[in-house]
């Protein structure tokens, strides 16, 4: 029998650890009905002992030395809220080294340097629990190990950056460019001041790489995921994507084709009737296809102090209640490494953008190189506009995105054919 | 140590049998990495084992005689698909009492005599597992009782009927009445010859019991829950809804308020940019709100033998990992009841649609009914048609139902006001 009190240490006080705090306090007595067990958070570590901080949690020391919370006896479970790869990964080590579960929504540390931690965990027996890691409060963590374990995982498409998609949402909605939607993002506390991470794809891809552990069961290495971010869509490209029933959303994409894993994080085409196109602001949702289950989707909140809070309490409750630990959803903690398909060989249909000198033959010639490639089109659309030259919109049937590329190449090598960079995105 | 192999007596082999029997041979590799342990069939309860059935299992024993499965020592779980409440009661029942874990997808058996059985399952130290009573593949159960954990739910809106909803699809898509979509519907094998349980809110109500206790704790006694299903529902409706930005769809809808819970299940207006109003066809979709989590949704198959096996395997699987078992979410299995709050003190806005004799003063008096009884209204339509007398909408602003529904009593009272009953849909 568990003992009655699972006892806490708290590593980072910041907007998670607040709101971690705050639902530990407000739920006490329904997450003891829920586990039969209270939850109390002992220490609290931090930089800056003189911070002042939004909650109150009185009983708890606060301190400044790790080894405040490795070395205490009494402390069950490490939460590791403070984010980087350093620092977190020592203590995160350290922790389940001294046989203390850890519970965190570090997912740069996971991501990329998540396979030792894995192992020791899985040696030790103990709970590396993460569900806060992707998407917030929304339990995909969960979800891929546990509730669809039983299918082979077709394909996973997600919208997993708040920033982003508020971005996007605003180009999309009021026709802003990049600039005013990052910073009206920006004002409205959505994006911080250097907003990188987010609106050029590097965080979505701290995600997706975790996903794509559950989903198929394979370790890919963070150096080699394609990534792209926002900040070169145009909303030309955004409304031409609407008036052929598109929209424009940073995905973060991984399926399996014939043992092999495609995956990226790039802005794409995907069908306004896909309800994942209808997923606005800051809001995350994520598209899971399984060959039992079908299609599933799950949307919700993927960033905050209470939604995220939600996720990190849940970890916590499982483990109270003496859940077995799966940290990766398979029996082994050391998951091979994924067997990765070149993007070049990655099959979908795409959408080219030209901008075009205003002379005989362009057409012919732009599209004579397409079918050089073997690349087929499906729609074009030629447009007069305020600037010079012509716009082109070629939106192809399904090739590889290599035949595209070179096609692209072949494009921008010939003299006078195109007078701007050729916009490209996937449709998927 | 477990054992390494999970033996299972499956209780039928109709639909949800067949697709957990095709998953479970199909998928039987990946299981056991997923788990550590091989599951296998040994004995299928059939009624009739000279009935052609889709799936081969080999090795598996059909019998007829549930003794079969109850009293043989090495079955460690028993999974129900029998459906009904009287055989599959007795066999859940002996199977608990017997010592063996017990998964179903019985919704009818768990929201009208489930009490005991959770009240035994949870004696014995025994899984009750039931994922795929609820919206097939969606991982709701799950949901609720782990992931959301942490939350005071405040409010769950579900469709949760794929009948009832392909049908209100194909109204409000195509126009077609009711009796046409259910026709449709029965040709695409999307609605069966007695469609009565799905159309008319029963299917539906048995879910919304089981999300009830997960979400809120409380047994809520299937008999005292309002229930009203879609057959009444007209085209008009649907297009007037339409163009105040509205959709109508079957929703199971609970919520607490001040410590009782508001529950009932009835078509409802909601609103068209809900990401819930674009779940279309036969998906099934619940919306929670949590106070940390904020709003949630789930999407996905609610029914048919694959999706609906996928969440049977599901609770399998986890039985094989040895989680411990977590049937209500909460510590004691015996849940009080729900304290329930009377539909006629529940507040929101109204739809109310009037068909009224074209004669100077009807407005006065129809809006003066609504006055007297405290009904402010937001929107008033009057619309001419083809049929006699004229077509009167009333939006309201909030106000108990209990007034909506006096002040409908007041109006059919009075001999000349209203040519045909009134509808009425509550808008959530």
């Amino acid at each position: 029998m568990a003992k009655r009190e699972l006892v806490l240490g708290l590593a980072g006080l910041g907007t998670v650890g607040s709101g971690l705090a705050r639902i530990l306090h407000d739920r006490a007595a329904a997450i003891e009905a829920r586990t039969g067990r209270a939850v109390r958070i002992k220490t609290i570590l931090v930089r800056d002992p003189a911070k002042p901080r939004p909650v109150e949690i009185p009983g708890a020391s606060i301190v400044t030395d790790a080894s405040a919370l490795i070395d205490d006896p009494e402390i069950d479970v490490v939460v590791e809220l403070i984010g980087g790869t350093t620092a977190a990964y020592d203590l995160v080590h350290a922790a389940l080294s001294a046989g203390k579960h850890v519970v965190t929504a570090n997912k740069a540390l996971l991501a990329e340097r998540g396979v030792p931690l894995f192992r020791l965990a899985g040696e030790k027996g103990l709970h590396l629990a993460h569900e806060a890691s992707v998407a917030g409060g929304i339990p995909i963590i969960e979800t891929l190990k546990e509730s669809l374990a039983a299918n082979r995982i077709e394909k996973i498409m997600g919208i997993l950056n708040g920033t982003a998609n508020y971005i996007l949402t605003r180009m999309t909605e009021a026709g802003l460019g990049f600039d005013a939607a990052l910073a009206e993002a920006q004002a409205r506390g959505y994006a911080e001041a250097d907003p990188t991470l987010d609106v050029e794809g590097g965080d979505t891809a701290h995600k997706l790489v975790l996903l794509i552990r559950l989903a198929f069961g394979r370790s890919y290495p963070m150096a080699r995921l394609p990534v792209w971010g926002v900040s070169q869509v145009s909303p030309m490209d955004i409304a031409h994507a609407a008036e052929f029933g598109y929209t424009i959303k940073l995905i973060a994409q991984a399926r399996e084709v014939g043992g092999k894993i495609e995956a990226g994080v790039y802005p794409a085409l995907i069908p306004a009737h896909y309800l994942l196109a209808s997923v606005n602001g800051s809001f995350n949702a994520v598209r899971i296809e399984g060959d039992a289950v079908g299609q599933v989707m799950l949307y919700g909140r993927g960033a905050g102090d209470m939604p995220t809070g939600s996720a990190v309490a849940a970890d916590v409750m499982a483990i109270a209640r003496g859940r077995a630990a799966n940290n990766t959803g398979f029996v082994t903690q050391d998951l091979p490494e994924a067997d990765i398909l070149d993007l070049d060989e990655a099959v979908s249909c795409h959408y080219l953008r030209f901008l075009v000198p205003d002379r005989t033959g362009v057409l012919r010639d732009l599209s004579g190189v397409m079918a050089d490639h073997g690349i087929s089109l499906e729609q074009v659309v030629q447009k007069k506009w305020d600037g010079p030259g012509v716009q082109l919109v070629f939106f192809t049937h399904e090739c590889p995105a290599g035949a595209v590329h070179a096609a692209m190449r072949a494009i921008e090598a010939q003299r006078d054919l195109t007078l701007a960079p050729i916009m490209h995105y996937r449709i998927l």
